[in-house]
């Protein structure tokens, strides 16, 4: 194999880091950096939560997947998506996607397989999202803090040309998720 | 299909908005919203340069993509992924990947074939990035604004596996592109 291994390659040192915006949920922070070659810069990244997150694909039958349509601010329209959303205090990451997809569809899942750790345009961020496959679903209705019930919006597994080109499917973990659990279906039926 | 089609959802009424951070690149907006079932909540967003991005898998040769290692603010390591950058004004995005391209690796492609549009986040961000495949690579090098030269790394097309394991292969975007390309490849060859 040509390609090479990850490098342990030497990171740049923070001369300085000062918040430099603040809201009630989102804090904006300014480094300075100094790169093993000398050049120096100013960068700015986003501290969130730093809770990280999880999305599921649930899997309701061998032909059916649910998905959901939920309001989205940062476009202010309907985002056709997998279930997600952050780790509670204590909580692992599979027993937070436990909860939120009984939160956001009413299912639990017998069974949870993790495919990928993804991060977030990690130039600006250091969020986490751990996507999993849910199986084994079952109806168990936990209460969230929805603002309006999400639409429920069962997708045939195997039409993913179709929810690709969908215009309200635009997440990139969502995106990456289906495609994700694509390939792990494949290698199932090998 | 037992899918349903994208419905036209009422979104909610904006009943105010306002900046309530700001720093160098970032703003982050408070807009107090009015859902269709009367409920009332308030939401943060961001809002960035509204410029838009590109990413572009390059194809070497039938066998060889192209990566690039490079430090990641967020998460203060280096990261790999694909060559991908900000959207100049005045510039469409096919103008945009092919500079990114010659800054980022230093090759331009005879041909882009647009794979999606995706977007980050959609709850927080309004973010959205052109995804493409570059093929007919000729070596031409434009000088970027990076910090350091980015470290090149050619990757065998069909070791997704290992990729996909790389501990610095983490970026969402980066993962749904590669799995868009898979997938466009071996429609390509039926």
């Amino acid at each position: 194999m040509s390609s090479k291994p990850m490098q342990e390659k030497q990171v740049p040192v923070i001369l300085s880091r000062q918040i430099v915006a603040k809201s009630r949920l989102l804090r904006i922070e300014a480094i300075d950096l100094k790169f093993s070659n000398g050049e120096l810069r100013q960068y700015e990244r986003m501290q969130g939560s730093g809770r990280g997150a999880v999305l599921v694909v649930p899997l309701l039958d061998e032909n059916t997947m649910l998905l959901v349509r939920e309001y989205a601010a940062g476009l202010h329209n309907y985002q056709l998506g997998f279930p997600k959303g952050l780790i509670d205090p204590g909580e692992t990451p599979e027993q937070a996607a436990q909860r939120e997809l009984k939160e956001e569809i009413g299912y639990g899942a017998k069974h949870f397989t993790l495919m990928k750790s993804v991060s977030m345009a990690p130039a600006f961020f250091s969020a986490n999202m751990t996507l999993f496959i849910g199986e084994g679903l079952f109806a168990e209705k936990l209460e969230g803090d929805e603002p309006e019930p999400l639409e429920l919006v069962p997708w045939p597994i195997d039409a993913v040309d179709e929810l690709l080109a969908q215009p309200d499917f635009t997440e990139a973990r969502s995106v990456a998720a289906l495609l994700l659990m694509q390939r792990w279906r494949s290698q199932q039926s090998k």
